[in-house]
């Protein structure tokens, strides 16, 4: 590690390893009631975000896990029940624990499944997902495999030409291999702005650009302040985007089992922050789709785009966070780093 | 049959029922290159989306059906093979012919394998669609199966942050079944406006809402004229748009065998319309999902959209259409079935 301070904000940060974050954030969430399966898939899961870039799905969500944990709302501690009910369906009982866990139980089943029958579905419900979706279906095209997976979250957003807020945030994330590079990965909230941004630009006082949200008596705001004060958030792309939002609810709570947005009621668990709803994935074996090699095929496409002009590719800006950290740490702020000693129960 | 006419717009139309249209349609796919098996299928598709109010993709279409046949592009008499090659993955050669007969073709298999294995797979390639993508999954649903299915198109829609167009329109459909009515069924292009609304639009001489294209130049434009004289669509929704417009190349064309929308070459068939690309089907049995009946949960979520205020599904306009025509017929100009007549070669 070594210190060093951020002159453009005046924030004093000090560097640290990916190995060294993921230990750390280990040990906060073992002293914070999960068990030590849940630990390290969680720590993987929040360290590699803060590596990659995706702040507001990094250290920043400690706070909210730590909170949900201590409210009871969440079970940290949840053994997922993994259910094997046909040639390419598995469902996993989540049981109120964490998502990640419960993907991590059926993982070795639900690929065995794509691989024999073509493609396979996992359907997790009864499960909390505080997370990135992007870190859940990057691991099956380094596999070769295509991922899609889909999850709702709490009632934020307002379906298109409603008047209240119904959907969650719904995020819908893809990935495939290629052979020349990083696979193609991409994660989208279906609303037009993700929550964790809406918070980061509050706290920073930022405003947003028009079209994002609503306040609370439904009026069209940029201030991220009135959006969480009561307000809601907006679909991405007008009918479209919500009509996706609505297929999300469908297949991560209506087909899994798990609660719609709608649905949870966590009144009685001050600080509970983690939506109990569903998940599911969608994953294909591309080998049996044609004569063609998918990976090459898929990095035609890439080069493709780049001849038109995109010169950035889904998921490109974070595997590029991700290649400095590897050579120069990540760097976080001292303060927080601090906390998240006490919390780990560490010297600094 | 019943002679009116339209006194809004003055365009005399007559009144034909649903299944008169099927067989009119039937005649002309039949005298202008079809089996009799393909003319079927694409006369029940097409007479389908008139009726259902889906004017872009009805009987407008028939002039870019036989120009495509007469081209020699597509083969209006093509056996799709069909290859079952998993538990859950058929695969079908549509053998440069239409993509709705090599469904046909395939769909019992699919649906036996989405109702054995929980989810199944249909990779079409080397396959034209030319029609609505909704009529495609809407039996899915009606079935008790839920359905996604994707297709790509030609090149004609610039990727986010690109210069040049790459992509095709690449819809996304979906069906759910649900337990107190039609199902719900969305069926959305990935660019900002359908082709053939511009088309309309231009034929029109109205113009378009802004953010839906851009002129040869590269410029934004609301003139359809633009867009269709060497100019280009933009994605919906900015960059999330633009990724699941290349999610449906890699499904549609990368995993089916089928070409990406740049990749066919038809400037040696003038009058071909037809994109000659790939389409893929997920279909999912919600039975296996978990305890509870999924058609009862998505009645649930469609009872909710209406609370917060939503009064039209996805599908609602599709379906009252329907449901006139069924009592009333399909009012059509008087030149479009005298036209259709003499292609039919029955006397009017």
């Amino acid at each position: 590690m070594s210190a060093s301070s951020d002159t453009a904000a005046h924030v004093e940060t000090q560097n640290i390893s990916f190995p060294e974050l993921v230990e750390l954030l280990r040990q906060v969430f073992l002293r914070n009631g999960t068990s030590p399966e849940v630990a390290s898939v969680l720590a993987e899961n929040c360290a590699s975000a803060e590596r990659d870039g995706s702040h507001s799905h990094g250290i920043f969500r400690i706070p909210g896990y730590l909170s949900s944990l201590a409210s009871g709302w969440v079970d940290g501690k949840a053994v997922p029940k993994v259910e094997d009910v046909g040639a390419a369906f598995t469902r996993v009982d989540a049981a109120n624990g964490f998502a990640q866990p419960a993907l991590a139980a059926a993982r070795p089943l639900l690929v065995e499944k794509a691989k024999s029958a073509g493609i396979a579905i996992l359907a997790i419900r009864s499960s909390h997902h505080f997370a990135a979706l992007w870190p859940d279906v990057e691991p099956f095209a380094r596999e070769g495999l295509v991922a899609l997976s889909v999850v709702n979250s709490m009632t934020c957003v307002v379906p298109h030409g409603a008047q209240r807020p119904l959907f969650g945030t719904n995020p819908i994330a893809f990935a495939a291999p290629r052979a020349g590079g990083d696979p193609i990965v991409f994660d989208l909230a279906t609303s037009a702005i993700a929550n964790g941004d809406v918070q980061i630009a509050a706290r920073k006082g930022a405003m947003l650009p028009p079209g994002m949200g609503v306040d609370r008596a439904g009026l069209p705001t940029e201030d991220p302040k009135a959006i969480l004060d009561g307000g809601a958030l907006l679909p991405f792309g007008g009918y479209k985007g919500s009509a996706l939002s609505m297929m999300v609810e469908l297949l991560a709570a209506g087909l899994t089992g798990g609660n719609f947005s709608f649905e949870f009621d966590w009144s009685k668990h001050p600080g509970a922050q983690t939506p109990w709803t569903g998940q599911l994935f969608i994953v294909i074996d591309p080998n049996k789709g044609s004569g063609q090699n998918f990976a090459e095929r898929s990095e035609e496409l890439v080069r493709r785009m780049h001849d038109v002009g995109q010169e950035r590719m889904p998921g490109d800006r974070r595997y590029l966070q991700r290649a400095k950290a590897l050579v120069h740490g990540i760097d976080i702020p001292v303060a927080e780093l601090t906390r998240l000693r006490e919390l780990a129960g560490v010297q600094g």
